[in-house]
């Protein structure tokens, strides 16, 4: 940055207490990026304790004409939080208070930098429940969580972040401190602009506060865990559970090359010659919870699985969603990097996607991992990569450029739930017309018409 | 209108077919309001067959600096589509076509002058669901819905129109015309710019055609009607379901006003003596609805109701909502105007407002007749008038100037279903601070900045 700006930037101190503001090297590093590989360090890491302050640092920074970029917990996957022209890092992990939780009006209060999990851990001992359940949960926080409108397993039957969004302070550009929304769990009141904000990947305006509904806490839970020797037939159990009339909390399935990597990192018996692995959770009334998932089972029994696991109850089902994770780490343990696309079809296209990543496999010689949220259609597909090999950043870049062409032609998304940040940014055009590319524009122009907010992004 | 623009207007023939447009007085007297008492006469109306053809009429209008105000069926609550300004009616009665039911992809395709019935009866055939229901959809449009944000009774479990908008295509001011969103749940690409014309009341763009998310339609339901000597007895049955982890498909109130007009039209035996009513719905798997609604009865019988009625299947149910059709009949019976506000207040504040609503009637000597939807705190508060009496219309003002101004002190909404319109402007200043209200001219200044789509409105 030009010395005239750091100088500038050095004013900051004048409306920020002393805490809230840092130059030194090991902060302004930590704050250069987030889960994703790239980064660019900022020129002033600030960590604002109220939304005055936030307000006070935005109005500093329209009057300089100086980059913001906001950020949660940092656990973001596509590098939406880093600050790619420098200026400052508004980072919300101090203002992490778990403001209310009414179980009479259903609803929560928190601040924006409320780790999700500790929230939800709150609520629960309430027996209330905040469905949200991105991977992340345990590091990631609300407001990171609604600014890239974030998903999960239970998305399937709970919908994703933006559901739960009653309302929402913001801190616009300009500085101007906004209470959008209300507390009740129904409001025509004007345009919905709060939900504006959710989705906008830090764009728009600093959320500092939300109020979230909340529902009554299913008493039971119950998953099976059911292995394939065809991805044919994990889809068409996946068919014949909502043709019954299921809405399952979560659906989730797993591909060959995903469950191989398990069985080498776990040595489970079960996994050997499994090529497909669906997990299905229900929720609810105990006595409802049993049932149906006995009558599930009997369903997908006529599949002809090679087994079938239940879990009965919160502790089983932990067990059940413990191999789950495992998928991740076997990934991980292949020692390739992971290109993790949270791609979205249509649900109809789920087989036709596992047979085009089948074909991109052999196309490009390159492992391609499918796991991920079935029920959505939104398949974490993970172009798996040694960049020692020669030529292999060629052909996983033609494999991705490839992949995305495919989906978007199904009228699939691009992503499902991480958002575009950098790592989805060069196929954005092709996602959106010209004319959707307008509105964005139009509407940023809008909101923040000097573009002081996370500049250098989709927008 | 001025002679001159008229002319102008003429000149509309010239980009429409001739079925597409009529200066007929009959005509132009149909669509000068909907199911509000206020009115006021187009100069023209047009019916488009087509997107571009509607395109062509905004391009026109803006050229000619014409107000433009769309209307779906016609069939809104809050005068919302009446043309104060006059200019263009664009109704979309015309473009009503279901134009694809997926069940594979669990979407349907229709353009906006479609029934929500006649689409949901579709869907339904088809073993899919599109939950939204709200009470005048065997008349209003999906498009009208999508632009008030249309609730119901079942929007409690399944959440409003909203959260069934995947995409839509929407036709700008200036005649673009936009395909915004997918087809697929999940999506993050860019903003959720589908979303901020949802509940945008025509201010912000015209609504052409709408791809709507469809669930598996349960097998099964089954309901309760219970009747209760005080209203705390139902204020406790709410608290007592949810706590128990319930959370049913509707759970529908009435007060003591309502249910003496009911009794009085219906001489059913059972409503006398009756002063608060609830319907508890429950839909699911069928062992699953049928073990749930006997959990639900013997809950509910702790709180000691005068009586039980028990609904099992879809015959059933339909004869117990019965009942709750002839509550707004019976109202009308009393010869009197109801003013139909549709409120929502936190749910822990449900035993308040129905004790607020009492002091009203005695303070102002009117008759206030509360019922609707208390599973989400989204309370018909309809004061009832007779304006024949002297000082009817000045105690009618005095009364909803309090039970607004209490609603917002409570957090609630003046609005959680209908809209602002004509009939809520007067209380939208309240309802919104300063700042949000120059968001929302902000918003619309970007997407209509000659102001052309429904002038006169909130913005």
């Amino acid at each position: 940055m030009h010395p005239t700006k750091l100088k500038h930037l050095a004013k900051l101190r004048s409306v920020l207490a002393p805490e809230e503001l840092s130059f030194a090297p090991e902060v302004v590093a930590a704050h250069a990026g987030d889960k994703w590989f790239a980064s660019h360090p900022p020129d002033v890491v600030a960590l604002p304790r109220s939304t005055e302050a936030v307000s006070r640092i935005l109005r500093f920074a329209t009057k300089h004409e100086v980059p913001v970029t906001a950020r949660g917990a940092g656990h973001g996957y596509v590098g939406g939080c880093v600050p790619v022209r420098g200026g400052i890092v508004l980072s919300l992990a101090c203002m992490d208070r778990i403001l209310e939780i009414n179980a009479r009006d259903f609803v929560a209060v928190v601040q924006a930098g409320a780790i999700t999990k500790k929230l939800q851990d709150r609520v629960e001992k309430r027996g209330l429940f905040y469905p949200p359940d991105p991977a992340s949960r345990k590091d990631s926080s609300i407001g990171g969580n609604i600014v890239t409108n974030a998903g999960g397993p239970r998305c399937l039957k709970y919908g994703v972040t933006r559901d739960y969004v009653l309302g929402l302070e913001v801190v616009l550009a300009n500085g101007e401190i906004l209470r959008l929304g209300g507390r009740t769990h129904k409001n025509k009141t004007g345009f919905e602009l709060h939900r504006l904000f959710v989705g906008s990947e830090g764009l728009l305006g600093v959320v500092t506060e939300a109020t979230l509904k909340l529902l009554p806490l299913p008493p039971f839970r119950a998953c099976l865990a059911i292995g394939f020797s065809e991805m044919r037939q994990a889809i068409g159990s996946l068919h014949a559970i909502f043709a019954a009339g299921f809405l399952p909390a979560a659906l989730e399935v797993a591909d060959a090359f995903t469950l191989t990597a398990a069985y080498r990192r776990t040595g489970s018996q079960r996994l050997q010659g499994c090529r497909a692995h669906l997990i299905v959770e229900l929720d609810g009334q105990e006595a409802s919870v049993r049932s149906e998932i006995r009558a599930l089972q009997a369903l997908l029994t006529a599949q002809s699985p090679l087994f079938v696991e239940r879990g009965l109850g919160a502790d089983a089902c932990e067990d059940v969603w413990k191999i789950r994770r495992e998928f991740s780490y076997a990934l991980r343990d292949t020692g390739l990097t992971k290109l993790n696309e949270d791609i979205v079809v249509p649900r109809g296209r789920l087989a036709e996607l596992f047979r085009f990543a089948a074909r991109l496999q052999r196309k490009h010689g390159l492992q391609v991992a499918c796991f991920g949220h079935a029920g959505d259609g939104n398949i974490h597909t993970n172009i798996m990569v040694d960049f020692n090999q020669p030529g292999a950043r060629e052909r996983s870049q033609s494999a991705l450029n490839e992949l995305f062409e495919q989906v978007l032609a199904w009228g699939g998304a691009i992503t499902g739930e991480h958002g575009i940040g950098l790592a989805k940014n060069p196929w954005w055009p092709q996602a959106v017309s010209p004319a959707v590319l307008q509105l964005h524009q139009t509407v940023k122009q809008a909101l923040d018409p000097q573009g002081i907010l996370n500049p250098g992004k989709f927008v």
